[in-house]
């Protein structure tokens, strides 16, 4: 059978990750899919920076569209990420076609069910598996392990700088900006923080997920969203010598009054104190 | 688009709350599928038992045969266990053409590879999620959701029953024979538990677990298999003082030698230690 061609849209982290993913398992996932699937173009903003993944035998663009306008792609890989230019070129391949492969929560999460309901008019797939949790396959869970329950709620930590940020404080003693700038060092928050510690991108993940749980369209609008930025050290003190940790959760509940959906810190009792029954 | 019909065959604690959920749950299972869903047969051993589930609108039969004879049956759901004629009954059912549904995991992980084969050749699916760890996703999750990664090795606690016995055993002081009766009475464990407390259920799970993450043949008879009937109440005390806490694993993983499976009781660190950091 015909190898399935990707184009990737973005080669930074996600992307440059995908690459080399996508290529060191490449003869498990054909083995597994029925089919091969080969990255046969890659666009990025510059292609003289240095990268995390082998591009040879890879066709490179700066343009973008070139990937979406080519006949012989079939599934569009976008890892861009943002909500201005991506989503026209998101909306522009599936005009064309093509099915769409995102991580970018936050298109889906404010622009997703105009994407949705042209892919259904199109007849493509917009598959965002790594839009919520990276690796650990939840939309998949949700959707289709567990199609045949009714989900009363759902809640848990869904942004990881955060969490880092609220564990080093406790553990270490740290204070809230000294952890923010060694996150951004490491790479894991965004040289601008705000959405991760806001709580904006736990937002857009709650959207998704309550959508999918519930069945619901995607309404960010609707989620109440509380950052961390006034967590002190000694709110977090107090709440150790209470026998609580703050946690940063996102919370989707039905009710009688319709979806309820939250994004703030809780004080949840340690997880010691919960287990030593 | 035609309602899928469905026959489901036994009607005990798992038979008659799959009839429930399908009923209850109708609504919003037709929505996600994009069909109707709807149980139209059932088979149990006695029809004037007293049952867990309304069977109205359901035509029953004593002869499981009836059903996977009815041409009008789109999927044979198997619920009765075991694997003698239940296997003759998939067979059956397969050859002529039905797609099959089984939480029976004995029959996959000793007959898998034969009912495989067959389905395979029949064009039909056999589906088996509950076959391991009951409402939790995992083989979806694992063959489907991770299908890009390769897994190095699996592990976990994979018969309830087995870790009932020694949760109170630990929680309560109490022996083995008297939680096992109580297991037994609260209908947790099998008349005969042999499968749970020697590690032969875990076995056959771990089989299912391990074809599936590492794609190779279903092979229980590799599985090194040891139960928890030998650990004693002096055990637990003693891995307690010491700062463990005994718990009966299923472990697969992968080496230079092969894929090695194992099922056996293991002295971890207790969690509040490991997570004290």
């Amino acid at each position: 059978m015909k190898p399935v061609n990707v184009g990737v849209l973005g080669l930074g982290t996600v992307g440059g990750g995908t690459v080399n993913v996508l290529k060191r398992n490449a003869a498990e996932i054909a083995r597994r899919a029925g089919r091969q699937i080969v990255i046969t173009r890659a666009s990025a903003k510059d292609l003289s920076k240095k990268r995390i993944c082998d591009t040879h035998g890879i066709i490179l663009s700066t343009d973008p569209m070139d990937i979406i306008n080519d006949p012989s792609i079939d599934i569009v890989v976008e890892l861009i990420g943002g909500t201005g230019f991506v989503k026209e070129l998101i909306l522009q391949a599936i005009e064309n076609g093509k099915h769409v492969v995102t991580a970018n929560k936050s298109l889906i999460a404010l622009h997703g069910n105009e994407i949705f309901a042209k892919a259904s008019n199109k007849g493509v797939i917009v598959a965002f598996e790594a839009a919520v949790a990276g690796g650990i396959p939840i939309i998949k869970a949700i959707r289709e392990g567990l199609s045949g329950n009714q989900i009363q709620w759902l809640a848990g930590i869904i942004n990881g700088t955060g969490n880092f940020i609220l564990t080093e404080m406790r553990d270490k003693g740290r204070d809230f900006n000294d952890v923010l700038a060694e996150a951004q060092a490491l790479g894991y928050a965004e040289a601008d923080p705000t959405f991760d510690v806001e709580g904006i991108d736990a937002g857009h993940k709650l959207t998704i997920l309550a959508s999918i749980a519930f069945g619901i369209p995607l309404q960010f609008d609707k989620v109440y969203t509380e950052g961390i930025t006034h967590i002190t050290r000694i709110d977090v003190e107090y709440a150790e010598q209470l026998g609580y940790r703050i946690k940063h959760l996102g919370i989707a509940r039905n009710t009688p009054a319709g979806i309820e959906l939250r994004v703030h810190q809780s004080r949840y009792q340690s997880f010691n104190k919960q287990t030593a029954t």
